[in-house]
């Protein structure tokens, strides 16, 4: 049973270099990774909050959110 | 050949969180994953800085570096 991994972003350039660098450095063999585009799907900036979300590139490993640099806060892209 | 990847940390309960959770999430497979304690090998500080680390937690994937969180200044572990 893999745990499930969800890297929430919003396609900006800080973005898209955790996406290339850190999610696809991950054990695929432990985690299930999702990739979120909080842009295309905003029905999803909800779910992304109530994790404890505030910026993106942000991952979220099993129930532990890690926010990676820096890119764009949340509450801008509502 | 594996990828050298660096977690740089100072024991803070984030730097704990994000080795626990995020540096051993990592393929293993692809990347030499080293350890380093800030607090505790103060002589490799300059080195953090020099690859424009500037706050711990932080991971060196390849040549990109990742800043997780925060936990400490490295300013402030001199």
């Amino acid at each position: 049973m893999k745990t499930k991994a969800i890297f929430y972003h919003a396609g900006c350039p800080v973005c898209v270099a955790a996406e290339q660098g850190l999610a696809t450095a991950l054990d695929q063999s432990q985690y299930a990774v999702e990739i979120v585009h909080l842009g295309e799907h905003k029905e999803r900036i909800r779910e992304a909050e109530s994790l404890g979300i505030h910026s993106v590139p942000a991952l979220l490993l099993g129930d532990q959110v890690f926010h990676i640099n820096f890119g764009a806060k949340l509450a801008d892209l509502h």
